[in-house]
């Protein structure tokens, strides 16, 4: 007779918001969590999770929260993740796996040395790549992750059976699990994720510094509403994350300003050709991402 | 007894696309339109529009297709408003009205003035602010305008007669119609619009360049589907756009990236204040435009 484990008995989770809410409701679907402890700072927040029935209780200090517990969630801000870390390992379990969610992976594996002094084989980078401009517990679903991927960046020192126990914890909401290098994965949302964010957030502060705002804002059409959706996100959070990923971040919009100048002088110049050629080849290279 | 008289007699639309399209269904709809005369390039698109019964008929000379229409609206690219313009004007009726949906305001002012030596009265440039990135009368469907703004930028030459007569069509579509002046209009639409579209070609172009663009991607999140949407807007068309609005644009294009380069610079300086205040302005402005 089989008695059914969950895989994960105590979790616990260090920022109860729209990732770590929507993956602890994911597994508590999949009949795959025991108890789930919940973290964070504001406790209002961590009332609302308890109330929602995402978390079972919660506990406001990290040390206390993680103990006991076989897999800690880390879903806060990056630059959260040093301190949080540090209150944390003294009192981690001798078998708990602890995992981030954070958007940028060089950053976090570098906390993670400053803290250990060296890399720990429990700890396993990783990152959902999923979310809406909403934040907070209130906005968590527990099919945000449903056909999404999550990428993780596990290290020459990451043992397989942590990094296994995170890959199952994420397909059991499920994502597509991929592994990717740090670096590698550090271009790659420079590039789809972090810039856009940066250029929708100066679009709309640009606009709204203009002298007649009220008036350009108000004929914005339907496309400027979705163009500007990021910009809703959240200031604090991705503040965080262009500094976590500067170095990339900084050579994707130097990249993307070249380009835009080569744009303004095709225009500047009537250069017919290539604006008609740039603009061609964005948009087959758009309709074949979609297909839509 | 009241014979009920339609809005319009003969309508001729040249330019059966998503606009001209709509606008067509859209008074069909509202059982303000007699007859409906399509006119264009490509006749398998005209033929699409007769079995859509989107028209009546088509005439693919302009010069015949406006013969006894008294509203003739060119829902033509920016580029071919000029040689239309030339074709129709010895052919139009004494009565009749003429209207544009063009994105630009100045350039069509220009082109209606080389053609006819003056501004004649009975011609209203106008301007629906609708559309997807879609086109064709495939794409073309009567609640287009509804809740939508149209804006109309008549001139001092223009008929009060003519004038409002373009503005009760649009209204009758389910648009509010606002009246602007030209410059104006060309302002709004650069900061909220062209700029933006600009933007998003860059982004995509930019991105498909890199070596590893499958890769790149393959991660595309959510909010870049969002965000690259307008990429996929027609080409040919915005080109023209660009062309046609190019002091403006490139004034906006020189705003915003003066503004990226700052925010560039405060990453680079780990000026941490200057990101915040930049993201925080940014958010509180998107989502006081659109309170979702």
């Amino acid at each position: 007779m089989k008695t059914a484990q969950p895989l994960i008995q105590r979790l616990c989770i260090i920022g109860v918001g729209l990732i770590g809410g929507s993956l602890a409701r994911a597994l508590r679907d999949a009949g795959e969590v025991g108890e789930v402890i919940g973290c964070g700072r504001g406790e209002d927040n961590l009332r609302a999770a308890v109330r929602l029935g995402v978390i079972d209780r919660y506990v406001t200090d990290p040390a206390q929260a993680v103990s006991g517990a076989d897999v800690v969630v880390i879903a806060a801000p990056l630059s959260a993740i040093e301190p949080v870390l540090r209150a944390i390992v003294p009192c981690l379990s001798v078998n708990a796996v602890v995992t981030d969610v954070g958007s940028a992976k060089g950053s976090v594996v570098a906390d993670v040395e400053r803290v250990y002094g060296a890399i720990p084989p429990h700890f396993v980078p990783g990152h959902p790549i999923a979310g809406t401009e909403q934040s907070g517990v209130e906005a968590s679903f527990a099919t945000l992750f449903q056909g999404r991927r999550v990428i993780l960046t596990p290290l020459a020192e990451t043992s397989s059976a942590a990094h296994h126990l995170i890959q199952r914890m994420w397909e059991l909401t499920g994502a597509e699990v991929i592994d990717m290098g740090v670096r590698h994965h550090d271009a790659v949302l420079a590039a789809t994720s972090h810039l856009p964010h940066i250029l929708a957030y100066t679009l709309v502060d640009t606009l709204a510094r203009l002298d007649d705002r009220a008036e350009i804002f108000r004929y914005a059409a339907g496309g400027f509403r979705d163009f500007s959706r990021i910009a809703s996100s959240d200031p604090k959070m991705w503040h965080d994350i262009c500094f976590a990923n500067r170095e990339q971040l900084l050579e994707m919009i130097a990249l993307f300003s070249a380009d835009l100048e080569r744009l303004a002088t095709a225009i500047r110049n009537e250069d017919r050709a290539t604006l008609l050629a740039t603009f061609q080849r964005a948009k087959r290279a758009r309709d074949n991402l979609y297909l839509e």
